[in-house]
């Protein structure tokens, strides 16, 4: 076997990478990675990831950090192995693609990640969570979300009528979000929720989530 | 003409398309965005871009939005006019420039963009600075540049021995960074010192540093 992920389906960005390889069927190994020791800041880890973060992936001689360069890889190199999801058809419809996998980047990730982490991360190391932080976040993601119910009011999945990384780099933190009191925020706007029933319904999804526990 | 970047020099994130632009040699005609006057909050620029946000772009019919998604498509569309800018030898080099451009993107950019904040636009509206925050981020930004220095000790640019949108994502934030007093965190690092002298003195990043004025 040569596709290796050196991390755990826990973490998010690790998630992001194994739902990749689900949505494409292919085979590969999770490489455990002894975080609670820090073996994660330490050689050999740190070849593999030299900011010392999860996960890292090997496909043979390739190697590679940052969950979503390696979701653009291995959508590229297997393009043809299951669904394509780079909306490969065209420059025009695999930009409109890139735009949304960059708005997941630029304005979905950071108040997302910011409410896991006092909901979800702190309460399991015993820090305290900060309500007013959560409020911010909240208001912010709101607004976010309510050009995604625009978007989705259009078409069924944010890179067009067609799933793609796009939609599939948003999972991970909606697993977890979603398991919160705070999930009304997807729920309540239709199209949004429609979505997401859409997308985590998927059996690659609903593989890779049975292994999300904290 | 029919390429339209709706925005400002002066924003980052404008500046990083007419990088591209500039680097390509393409004529493009910059339309100004009355964000004093909340243009960018209405119709009919949230149809160009429904985030509000600076800048949105247009190459006749394709209208595009998030910097770093137009980018792409023009290091893509126009990849025969001069210089490639996303490694397209093989997708081996390809996913190289592609992973640092995710690093630029979710490392590099939060506490550089918290530090401009502070620094640089803070005071345009008479807001305080947090010396707190500086402090904080600084010590975030260190870290990463540490691993840029490990980086470039071993090639030219982050993405190889070839300059590339991985390096060029960079530029906006560290024209303003290194007009502040903190700049000695890049010249400090001798290989990230001179991987921003290189980048810093091309013709088309002189261009449009010219025109980054706050």
């Amino acid at each position: 076997m040569s596709i290796k992920v050196h991390g755990y389906a826990m973490s998010t960005c690790t998630a992001r990478v194994l739902l990749c390889l689900s949505e494409k069927g292919l085979e590969y190994e999770v490489v455990p990675v002894d975080v609670a020791n820090g073996a994660h800041k330490q050689q050999p880890y740190l070849s593999l990831n030299p900011f010392g973060q999860i996960p890292a992936f090997e496909d043979g001689d390739v190697k590679i950090f940052e969950s979503r360069a390696i979701s653009k890889y291995l959508a590229r190199k297997y393009k043809d192995t299951g669904i394509d999801l780079l909306g490969s058809s065209s420059l025009t419809v695999s930009t409109i693609v890139d735009t949304w996998m960059e708005v997941e980047s630029h304005q979905f990730n950071s108040p997302m990640q910011a409410i896991i982490r006092q909901m979800i991360v702190n309460p399991i190391f015993g820090i305290a969570t900060d309500e007013k932080i959560i409020e911010t976040e909240l208001e912010k993601l709101g607004k976010v979300l309510d050009v995604y119910e625009e978007r989705l009011s259009k078409c069924k999945y944010l890179g067009g009528d067609f799933y793609s990384l796009a939609d599939l780099h948003h999972i991970p933190y909606l697993v977890y979000f979603m398991r919160t009191p705070k999930s009304s925020v997807i729920t309540s706007r239709p199209h949004v929720s429609a979505w997401w029933n859409d997308i985590s319904s998927r059996p690659a999804t609903v593989k890779v989530a049975e292994t999300m526990k904290v």
